[in-house]
């Protein structure tokens, strides 16, 4: 279960290991829908639950309420490169490009500089064009490798390894039914903030020192025709399943939802239909928070410091 | 007169003929003060007038109120490149970026797609190292080169040629006095909306075919000691200045404002003092607007295509 | 030409001259369209270019992009009497509300408190339900009483006297076409702040002293099928249209937009097409201005003062 | 321990049982410092979790990041008539205020329609002007009345009794410290999404039938000296704790936060320093709604419904 439930969204990992020691980074890329995204993209919106964060992208998203080009993730520092090999992905598919239109690339960052060597600026602009051919290969509904793997091979979540989690759910509105894709990138929180379905984690990790400030990417993809302004609602959601896991939205901690719907919008009121839309929000984003802890394992990183995999997931 | 007379602001250009023919392109680095930006950033704020662009670094410019970097400004295509020129900038000079501390560029953009050949790629993460080490090794004051240079090398702005151009006032708001000084980047608008202080221009330039889409940058810097959210205010004030040249805000122009001080903030209650100061905004930026274009000179780029200055200015 | 060109748009003044001597204000009532809004609101959006303003269920109509009851301009310590007349109106005719959901008024307005006795509280929830039944019993199209009346008979613009104006225009974009209505409640500006078409007027009003803070509200209304993303955009645009009057955005200038549909919005990708739209909105948003200038007439009010009507318009 | 910790804020209520059967509601004023408000204005933020609400004086409060007025709550209803209550209050003693300069009255709502006759408009001026008095009467640091008092009378919280509930905290953020105080006004939520310290609780209300739309209100009070920004990124944390609670934030629930500091900000730059106000917010913000429901008692209103206190608490 997870956001490739939602027809259409596939993904690719590349997962860094060097050059040079201590590189322990990736990227991820996402694609938002199965149609060419520049001639036929999707209705999005973006959310910024906390802004200390280095997103590309959003400012058009808002703007027009659609995404053009598949969604990236990887470090902070890496966001540059991202953003090159969107470009030069999309420039050697599309001859207009550059004549003179342009495009919008999305790429969304954690800080892995814990365990990775950030300075070594290892993620390049043809390890995101290999991402995006990976996602481009992967076969509809294809399961998604979670934990320490692409953009999340160097995260860390409460003290414990994170990375990249997924959930989705089912949801029924009354007359239409539909799912609901989450997919997250956690690097957020301490030890003592932890919150497993209610209940504290007594366990602390071995190996981490104070932790550094994180953040928190969470991508929302669903196949109901919602529009830009509905889609906005559940991105602003994003947040209660968050704070059940004990999130607290740190002062450093970049927190960023984008979500979007594969179908054509469809006019349809506001009202209580909502409510299953938005409960299924905070329970995807909240079993996808712990998913990515559960499915990651214990990587040692940049000056020997390891980061366990939480024993209680 | 310009945003140089803000004591500590400096520019850089880096101005690109090539590689390749057809490239009309460049950089333009600007020094927001004199200290160091990442021990002492400015108080900052954005304003999004249109969406339609691809800025990075404005969501932490909101969500902390301050710039912590150069600000760059460039091509549509080249964000990604600048990003990482300005991360390799910081890392050559602060060991401790990337252990774990990370960096916000703000990067701002406009579409120079009709006179440069955007599918080069021309941008190089060292043009921008480049036009930092420039602004860098300006004198305090020295007058801003502007019109066809840096980033506004490709820019047309109302059919014409446009780019970069400054404007500074002096203002005295009761007990106080302080200098609010603007740079643009223009690359907006077309033949029939220009107006002149209040005159429509009658004269229709020669070689351009339909124009696309264009995007205006703003920035103000001032050494009063505002805050953000007066900063954000003065901000929302430039679409004044930008109306009175018949700017339109068109579907696909990215209209972006960024406003710092170099001052320290101090308290003052929001009163009829501020009044000089949004005066001065509608005026500096209109100015700089017609500065853009006057200190243009007639360009020849990609295909042959040329864009000649406004005989009316 | 006027708002009411939008077919379904209906206007009701109530103006009043006492009780108490220096009573000159007035309750402005506009129907958004023609039929039950409570069981059919229309689709909305808002848009607050300068935020010294007391507006009553802007927040609503941003989160749910809608408009539910009829639209109230009054005087700015009105707004509670507003509001208590819209509640009695709707809890007149619609037996469910209170049982127990709520409704959601929406009432902007201006300080006539130069000429007006704001003190005398003279505006009572009646005058707000009254102004409500004339919107009711107006026949459709029938043409705009503009200047000093309703909401708009204290008001004063640039030092001469302002109020009530409206303006439309005939939009065509490409495949479709549509009808724009504007109608403002002008209440801002200083003399030497007022251009007309381009040219500044020279003319100073003779009656008035320093002019205190203004505001300005601007509705819009179309019947083309825009979103409520789309009509933000188009709302955003209003202040192109209000600069080029001359409007500086003033420290205490409460300026306020509202725009809707009277149309079920349809799924289109914002593209080109909007330009003759955003054109159009400055377009009507600069006539609006004039005309309620133009079709004022000198008041006497409080305490004897005197503003003139502007002789340039 | 409660919102009066912060020394200087005070509260009033005005409880109503009638005229009329079925009339269950109230007023609840808070002043937010002991200064005469309208000459020192408190620094102030807002934000919208969720904006299916009515509040009045947000849009200025926003702008300026100042609260001038004492804050009102009420039923949904009320606000017109505690608009005009504030209007009342501040004219008796201000003859300034109406010639011309205007004041913003801060009132925000929840709708207690299940329990109250929302159609009889029991609250009118003279309740909230008694309020106000009552508020200024109180002696500094009086413990709040909780639960179902002033506007807290006719509110629902998870299907159980809600109303008014505070909490306080001291918070010790390095060099400094200070006290941050909580106030909210819940009627939000259904028996299921109840959560008390992360176990869900089992009991469900006899009475209540399906549970309308609900809300609610958080204020934030510190002494600590914030500025407008950091404010409002303290307010963007209720959510957190609102969240820990069960709030789903549905469709319906208008959900709105106001934070304030009785300090004059001094400009510290935000840093890690901000992670114990940031806990507090989410703890306080706990605390208080569980407070609510913890001194709330069984009401019998209106049509003879009845709402039990939760055994659970």
């Amino acid at each position: 279960m997870g956001i490739t439930d939602v027809s259409g969204v596939r993904l690719g990992h590349v997962t860094l290991d060097g050059p040079g020691e201590g590189v322990r980074t990736g990227v991820t890329c996402v694609l938002p829908h199965r149609r060419d995204l520049l001639e036929h993209p999707v209705v999005a919106a973006a959310h910024v639950v906390n802004g200390f964060g280095k997103p590309v992208g959003l400012t058009q998203v808002v703007e027009l309420g659609e995404i053009e080009t598949p969604v990236i993730l990887t470090n902070t520092l890496a966001v540059g490169a991202a953003h090159e090999g969107v470009v030069r992905s999309v420039l050697a598919r599309s001859p207009d490009v550059g004549r003179p239109r342009t495009v919008n690339p999305v790429v969304l960052e954690c800080n892995d500089g814990r365990l990775n060597d950030l300075r070594a600026l290892a993620v390049r602009p043809e390890h995101v064009t290999e991402a995006v051919r990976r996602a481009e290969a992967s076969s509809d509904g294809a399961p998604v490798q979670e934990g320490a793997v692409g953009a999340g091979h160097g995260m860390v979540a409460f003290g414990w390894k994170g990375g990249v989690g997924t959930a989705s759910a089912r949801v029924v509105d009354g007359a239409r039914a539909g799912t609901l894709g989450c997919l997250v990138l956690t690097n957020m929180g301490r030890p003592e903030d932890l919150v497993v379905h209610g209940r504290p984690v007594a366990e602390r990790p071995a190996g981490v020192t104070r932790p550094a400030d994180g953040s928190v990417i969470v991508l929302l993809a669903t196949d109901a025709p919602l529009d830009a302004r509905q889609l906005g609602r559940l991105a602003r959601r994003a947040q209660n399943g968050l704070a059940r896991t004990g999130v607290l939205t740190d002062h450093g901690s970049g927190e960023l939802v984008l979500a979007w719907s594969t179908a054509t919008p469809r006019h349809r009121r506001d009202g209580d239909w909502l409510r299953p839309w938005f409960c299924a929000v905070a329970d995807v984003v909240e079993e996808a928070v712990l998913s990515s802890m559960r499915h990651a394992r214990t990587v040692t990183g940049r000056d020997g410091l390891t980061v366990e995999r939480c024993p209680a997931l």
